[in-house]
């Protein structure tokens, strides 16, 4: 029929001698978009996708017809014919996963958070360092226009010195089986605020309550960094509103990202106080400064899509990476710690 | 190499005797959502698509490949393997397009605005009549779950008698080049509006004004309804911010539907004004009613998807259809009347 | 009991020589915040204060101890004790206060809208200008924080030329019985479009209904001005929820006042769209931009105190006045071209 | 002058027998609303009122001609003439104004929070005991429409079970110089927790940070309940931006409080998770519920008036008093526990 009222174009592009082939792990929630951005990427492509799920195959098969379908993890990361392993699997696989694709060679995008331990974390650096292979962990918010935006105003010193990161991550969540709401949600907020803060944090403070299936669902971190700045986390899988919101106090100017808003993601506020000379213990020894907001445009892009691009860039170019295997090993070593004080009823774990 | 380390589906499900096959005119804005739904239904396909443009074919050749392509309408029309045509194309070219299927057999699916002007819409009518040939007019829309919530509001008794219905439809549009502001959004609203309210609109008076290329880009249309229903909608190609609003006002309470608002599109609001007993000119005449507010959740759908089984359902089951040729009629009789009202600086013009 | 357990002070500030003595007529829902700014000015004071109602007369007496209460007009009108009379009655009283007034050689503060009728004003001006007496009309948004800063950022060229002014003021309202809703609520709107907007408007377009008491409770206002500029004011006494907003585009930047928005009624977009030369009707005639976004910082202060004191300095040193009586004229002139238009549905009036 | 033109009604009102005269101490910020409120209170007066700066004493008398003014606060606790004193100063001088006037016969009203120590509470409640006198302390929130509203919603079991109390009170605050931001802020969420929630909170972690002025600005409690009931607060005196927020989940329906919001302070979520049987680690354990979101319409009063004439009610009829002696005790408890948690980074301390 087709002949009959028209032609279908045939996709001949030569393959490129540095095309890297991935083998992609886990179809759920994120793996389909992993996938399609692998797929769209000049540079890459998918060359086979497994999942122990044939439901899950049948879906990727009607969304990319002719992608090829595997069910044994271990014959896709053996494969001679693929360069990276892409791990978009439950958190507690990722260590074995990650391990037999290094052990076989395979530079590895790992899904957020890298690892359930510290340890398993350590060892995988040391492989790859030794094997000369990429890990990438997949905090994909650090490619987003705001988070790029706002470490921009932080760099060029615009916010002035930071006094407090604030963070709101509550919704009606996905309840998980085998991790909490501080391993489920927190690891974006970790993440981001590590890119953005330069300091190393110092010490975790953490409390939360466990409601219906045995793990926190409402949590509470603090986290201590040298001097005075401090962070602040509220995650919450009970919430009945989604709310996406961050706010960073610095000495010259504050911040309030809402992630949720379309068009006005960050305001930057002229507001602030200022110390003044301390007369009397009943003077006033603060002023206040109040000024015009400004809502700097933030580019509109697919973070995943320059995420996985940067990936490429760094296995060609053997170039460095921001959210390599140590950003990752930082994001577990705190939610290790904010679990452990969370146990503890808030008592302080140092880092 | 992919046999190497996979396998793939092989989709051969037979074909089912009543599908019904598509052929699709248009891969520009829209387009692509009309493939993608036909394509998702399972009684219809996609026989072949149709665009002039050869870079709109090489976009749904990577987004769906093996899809048959054809640049010739004129031969896509006359095939005798597809059974309707779906019209994605300008307006002005709808009417052209939309009476060759129809005199070639095909029932057709055609983008909003119907035609460009009230005769052409009543010439396809009368031709798909005389051919027993189905008609629909893309008012999405209609399929919405807010809409057809409304529409339950109003036909129970919920918001009783109207009084007003005051829709701003606004934004930093794409300018057209062929139609105006009116011609372009204002479907939306007066489709709607057409849907929702039982009486038939008898005058229109607008007024707008041309600020760039020739065409009004600013414009206020009023609808009178018989009795004391009043309709109005502001719609806007050069707003700074998007604004998706309508405000319905009833007897016995009020209700507004914000279309950007992800959660709580629509608030019926239990408030209104009673006529108390005139006693004396400067004695109060009514009396205020305040209470609750109540968000009733709208299901989420793709209203798209909805409408286009509903065009199957109507084809195969010969049913009634809300939005057929004088649904389409209606809104170009609506749009004719509002672009003369416009020219003549809000003169009204009786329907 | 009081010189018991302490003392009062007692208020023996010498009555300056340029004091202003006001008669206040009319306590109702405005008044009170008349008679309380007059107080707190240094250069006026409250001499007496008329009501026909004996229970407003007692609540002022409440509010403010020792306030001269009076129930005749005439007589206020009339005392030789007074300079200026300040008329916060309903519209159709206005004339006969204010021609009183001046003739009995009192300066005029009168509440919007200035008069009922075009002829009235004309008469009440004419008569000021004889007697050197100085008229304000209450259009006290001109003196908000938000109005000042708009009309700054038309003057320094900001904005660009405008193309359009977009006005909703919508609520449950308060029924008038005397007046529709274009006489109630568009004099704020028409005044302040008139004190931001340089050119003189030339026609008007109005369309409306009467739901309840015989008055138009719904209406929506069409201004045209030489050129391209249009300006939109859609008021209604129905709405169950409130607005304030005003939409101003022009040709470099576009801007949004939320009056109902506490801390940022301002925001400026920079956006907009540029006419490129025409190549192809087929071919995109304008390019977009989109940039950030700014809320400058709008002063919080009492805008009727700084009206008053506009009014006492204009009355003591002779100084000009932006909302004097052909400010109000102006207004008065939309009004009656509005509700004429109305009454034709939509037929343009020409000032 | 006043009699040639119109005259003064005379408030010649028999002072009741039951009449409670008060003596106000303080005029600073809240100070003006105390005075205003009892004024207008049939059942009591301000017999006079004690400020130690001659400023706020003359602001006083301008806005109360005829109020009696003191400065000597010992004076006005001794006179015979006063049957209540009104302690409206900074929290470390709450202890020895209230202790002087319990012990001068007097019942006393004071401002939150209570005392400075638990110590201190507890010597105020047996003092009082004693004398048959009642303390009030000012948790004005607890007489809003919207804590009424939501207390009922609890009580009546339309929210089920609570599964935590989220608050968020930040904005930029005014720097106190005796106490920190917990002090400052938390007593009001804190007070409207132990209102709401009927259970006695067990143990108490917080964590917060110095900024300026050597007192915590920023602050973060966790407050434990008995089973699985958690409780969070926020407070800031840093943020850019004002937020009133408190979300609780209950097992049947969800809640937002958003102060902020005029028309829309409380919204109702049928939203929730069900557990459901457990199956396999692997299936979902919990099922999610959505629905409508309903905003009960909340009385809009001056929380205050109703307040102080609750303490009225409460003397003269010898009624208990949900804000009484315990109930600001339990609130000093609670934020001497934070205070000190704060100092050892997160350490529980249990109440």
């Amino acid at each position: 029929m087709a002949t009959a009222i028209g032609t279908t174009y045939t996709h001949t592009e030569p393959v490129a001698a540095d095309l890297i082939r991935f083998g992609v792990i886990g179809y759920g929630y994120w793996g389909p978009n992993i996938v399609r951005n692998l797929g769209s990427l000049p540079g890459a492509c998918v060359a086979a996708l497994c999942d122990r799920s044939q439901q899950a195959l049948r879906r990727a098969s009607q969304a990319h017809p002719g992608l090829n379908l595997i069910s044994d993890s271990a014959q896709l990361i053996s494969s001679p014919l693929i360069q990276a392993i892409a791990v978009v699997t439950p958190v507690w696989t990722h260590y074995e996963l990650a391990k037999a694709a290094l052990e076989n060679g395979k530079h590895v995008f790992v899904e957020k958070p890298f690892t359930s331990t510290v340890d398993q974390a350590e060892e995988l650096i040391e492989l790859a360092d030794k094997r000369n292979l990429k890990i990438m962990v997949d905090h994909t918010f650090l490619f987003t226009g705001a988070v790029r935006k706002i470490r921009q105003l932080i760099d060029d010193g615009t916010l002035g010195g930071l006094y407090y990161y604030d963070s709101t991550r509550v919704n009606l969540g996905l309840f998980q089986h085998d991790i909490n709401v501080i391993w489920d949600l927190a690891p974006h907020d970790l993440s981001i605020m590590d890119f953005l803060i330069d300091a190393r944090p110092e010490a975790i403070s953490a409390t939360g309550q466990k409601h219906l299936n045995g793990h926190e669902d409402v949590a509470f971190i603090t986290v201590y960094f040298p001097g005075r700045l401090i962070a602040h986390i509220n995650v919450n899988w009970l919430s009945p509103v989604k709310v996406r919101t961050t706010l960073i106090g610095g000495e010259k100017k504050m911040l309030v990202w809402n992630d949720l808003d379309t068009d006005e993601k960050l305001k930057v506020y002229d507001k602030g106080v200022n110390i003044c000379t301390k007369q009397d213990v009943y003077e006033l020894l603060v002023s206040y400064r109040s000024g015009d907001m400004w809502a700097p445009q933030v580019e509109q892009v697919e973070a995943l899509k320059i995420e996985l691009q940067s990936f490429l860039d760094c296995i060609t170019y053997n170039k460095s990476i921001i959210n390599g295997g140590l950003a990752g090993l930082q994001v577990v070593r705190m939610l290790e710690a904010a679990s452990s004080s969370v146990a503890r009823m808030g008592e302080v774990v140092y880092l």
